[in-house]
């Protein structure tokens, strides 16, 4: 499989993202292809510094960079040869199979609606992310940041979408699916919340089990899908970045909050667009990348973007 | 003072309630009154037992009781010889200064709106908790659960009443405000935030230093006052519940992490109604309503609902 890599997007490319991409060899087959996309020079000069051969990769050289900092859609439009804008061309036309970047995220987001576009049938493409359960188990939790104000039947759909996600990323049989509330009762939550809880109780198509409180994200007894707006879920994700920090300043030694760690994660597929992508944290360093890609593969290796298609 | 304390709410009264006002007694003052309203055979078999003289205590007997899952307005108005309504009508009549209780969270927003009453002028009341932060200061969040839905000009109080909870509460001079929101940027988050946004920057009653991201929250950098809708404040709270319990089930010891027991908190202060009134957490035991108890005397000792009426 072909895998796009942004060379250029992040707090500290291009020389992290070289990095993680050598990190990452170890862990693909042969059969795997990484091309990095980006400024050939600053590739082959890290590389030579890393004694690495530029074979192992195919560089794909672009001349320009969208910033972190610039204007997402108009960035992505007046940059038509940045890695990012050159990532999103080279995935429409098969000439890889996904991409993923650590830069400008609303730039990503441009491509990904505009290039490659959603999936016919849905309504509004997420952000998934993974919560680690104490059991070793993931959960996936959608949305995280694309659609802060989400209607009912978004919200439904949003469990489809991350039923999928776990049936073939984390290999659950039956996904048990919940929405995320501030009580455990049907009544209970805003009128979207409480309209989702009516059209996700009747639905055959997902299993859902009900509310859940945040009190209960984490434990043992959490599902294996969670299903919020994108406020809520950008809040959870954050105030779990939050504690990790508060862990690593306290100079404590856990395996389960380690693995609370962003780095571990690596990225968060974009879900429900004709591709398959994922977004990396701006301040990812070598592991993080690493992990990224390794998310990416995980991603493409399942087609992720064409069960979707298939089951919608 | 006089502290009134309903020994009959929560799941482990009325034990654990008077176990919880015995353990008070040593952080009280001869000055002050704990009123326990509950079943007097209960209170005074219970003592008999701790070998606690009950002169130590007022006793006020209540004959009925509002059960955990009773449905609130119903129960209050049916049930006016329960701990709850006997507590909210002595406070009414200025026969206590304040009023606690870990029982039906409904049954205590029904008494707070219906008997004692919002200040003129507070839009909205509301739950405001404790966040503590790594440097040892404590934050104010509201809303945590009160009004899942918020106006702008809801959210703009919001910031005033934690201020002033701050300023006499926590101690803090000129207490900083901060708006919880997906990014820093003012441009980020739900049509309501954003007016917020632009509301608190203007006023010059707070003392206003943007938004805050989750990720902020808990560490040296986080704010004195913290504004949200009680939907995204009851998930921080809740979450932070969640890494709570995981921090015990891994047998970890950390000063920090020990203080986000809700144990150590003990109540959440409804704000901006007629009279000091802390709610405590249903699952309450003997530590939680000693702290439920002298979080209470806390609000009391600077008539918090007075600074409110004439602040506003």
């Amino acid at each position: 499989m072909k895998i796009g890599l942004d060379v250029m997007g992040g707090d500290y490319a291009p020389d992290a993202i070289v990095e993680g991409a050598v990190d990452s060899l170890m862990h693909l087959s042969s059969a795997d292809e990484l091309v990095l996309i980006g400024d050939e020079p600053s590739i082959l000069k890290k590389l030579e510094e890393m004694k690495i051969k530029p074979s192992c990769f195919k560089i794909v050289h672009t001349s320009q960079v969208i910033g972190m900092g610039d204007i997402p859609a108009k960035a992505y439009a007046q940059k038509p040869d940045s890695s990012i804008a050159v990532g999103y061309r080279m995935l429409k036309e098969g000439k890889i199979d996904g991409f993923c970047s650590a830069g400008n995220t609303g730039a990503m987001l441009v491509g990904a609606t505009y290039t490659v576009g959603a999936i016919p049938g849905v309504l509004r493409p997420a952000l998934a992310t993974m919560l680690p359960a104490i059991d070793d188990r993931n959960a996936v939790i959608l949305d995280v940041g694309l659609n802060i104000d989400c209607k009912p039947d978004v919200l439904l759909q949003y469990g489809m979408l991350g039923s999928i996600f776990a049936k073939y990323v984390l290999e659950v049989t039956n996904p048990r699916v919940r929405l995320l509330n501030i009580g455990e009762e049907e009544s209970k939550g805003t009128p979207a919340v409480k309209a989702a809880y009516e059209l996700m109780k009747e639905h055959p198509g997902i299993n859902f089990e009900g509310n859940i409180e945040a009190n209960g994200l984490f434990q043992e007894t959490m599902a294996d899908v969670i299903v919020c707006d994108g406020f809520v879920g950008n809040v959870i994700l954050k105030q779990t970045e939050a504690f990790h920090h508060v862990y690593k300043l306290r100079n404590l030694q856990d395996a389960y909050f380690d693995r609370l760690d962003f780095e571990s994660i690596g990225g968060t597929p974009i879900i429900g667009i004709n591709a398959n992508v994922v977004i990396g944290h701006g301040i990812s360093r070598r592991k993080a990348i690493m992990n990224m890609i390794l998310q990416t593969w995980a991603v493409v290796h399942v087609n992720l973007a064409q069960k979707i298609k298939e089951a919608i």
